[in-house]
């Protein structure tokens, strides 16, 4: 990852120019990072004065990544639903695209995927054709973090896939960064212009083709459904 | 198939409603099937008067297949060249949406697909890929003819993968009809309202992702593509 390259100084300046762009998602993966590599400094430094200086930027640093949390918590509290759309069983026409395509436009700059399953082959295709979706309507995309549960059989095929995913959204310039959290249940889509798409199953909702080679291959529009619902929320945008 | 179940009075009773509708090549396949049976009922007819009345109509339909060919054949020659398109090694954007989407629309009722390569995998989802886009792009689509090469490695693979695919698209109200030609070379999409497309290389023109879960699994325009040209020609439309 480009941050192993990157020493505390420059991961810090990159933070707070994100941050002053409203990219507030990496703003914060970045603090993180450079908020680690300063405890490590601070461990090996025995100048009392140069360790309290260091204190206190760990302290301003630790601060403001608390400040996002608290921001994209609230912009996720808050908000009004804009739609509600019921999945009928075996009902068709709803691909990503048909379901909430329209709010992926150019202001979306940062996503945030909480989706707690990806490891079997099917949830790895979803991620790809949802990535796919945010790269072609999002042009200013630059950032995508994507929370997940750990693949307690396979962990290893699982962080193969998702490195080799991100590798691919790094060529095409947009950082992608994976969190596991084992406790995650609920599946969200947090986009930076506002909106929130909430559905029940999370990406994966729909059925496979039967036979495989039937329409629905490529296009998800052809495919059935799985019973589920998919609430959009509006809020104030990161920035505002 | 649906043409099992019918007789040749019906077979060729729908065979005319077809070509008064402007629906040649659906005309032209169920001619062909009336006359098939017409020629056994002959074989097995004793009366000398009847059947000379069968040997009339047969002809008759004979005749009326024949200028269908014609027409296919002219509509195929003749025509201006619209745009010519060249596709470069490892270029991407190239789709079958955006190569040639803007020519599926309401006024294509019959497809003609000549692709001699059809029983490969990712053969098989290429097909379906265009299928899909035709489906959903031509809303009155009602007859498609798929002309391949036969299988010899694997024959019945392929020929049930083809009769998966065609049973799905009977599923959606589009006959689909498959002929094998095992001299077929060249590759065209000639479309009723008058279009044809011509790729030097067929629908086969993408490389795979790699690896695997990339952009461009399931979006082809991510897809990097093998050197090839797409002409496109616009001719009088069948009906004209």
């Amino acid at each position: 990852m480009f941050v192993g390259k990157m020493n505390a100084k420059d991961i810090l300046m990159r933070a707070v120019q994100c941050d002053q762009a409203g990219r507030i998602l990496e703003a914060q993966h970045l603090y993180q990072d450079g908020i680690q590599i300063l405890m490590d400094l601070v461990g090996d430094e025995s100048d009392v004065a140069k360790k309290k200086v260091f204190y206190e930027r760990i302290k301003e640093y630790i601060d403001r990544a608390e400040q996002i949390k608290d921001r994209v918590q609230k912009h996720v509290i808050r908000g009004e639903l804009v739609t509600n759309k019921p999945i009928d069983d075996n009902s068709t026409g709803n691909s990503y695209q048909s379901l909430f395509g329209q709010y992926l436009n150019a202001d979306v700059k940062e996503v945030l995927l909480e989706e707690p399953y990806l490891y079997e082959k099917y949830q790895f295709q979803n991620l790809v054709t949802f990535l796919e979706l945010l790269v072609k309507n999002c042009r200013h995309l630059k950032y995508v973090r994507v929370v997940t549960k750990t693949d307690t059989k396979a962990p290893e095929n699982q962080s193969n896939v998702l490195e080799q995913i991100r590798a691919d959204m790094a060529k095409r310039n947009v950082t992608l960064s994976i969190k596991f959290e084992d406790t995650l249940h609920d599946r969200k889509i947090v986009l930076s212009n506002g909106y929130i798409i909430k559905i029940g199953r999370g990406l994966h909702f729909f059925k496979a083709t039967n036979p495989l080679y039937s329409l629905g291959l490529c296009d998800y529009d052809f495919r059935k459904c799985l019973q589920t619902d998919v609430d959009i929320w509006r809020t104030r945008n990161f920035i505002a």
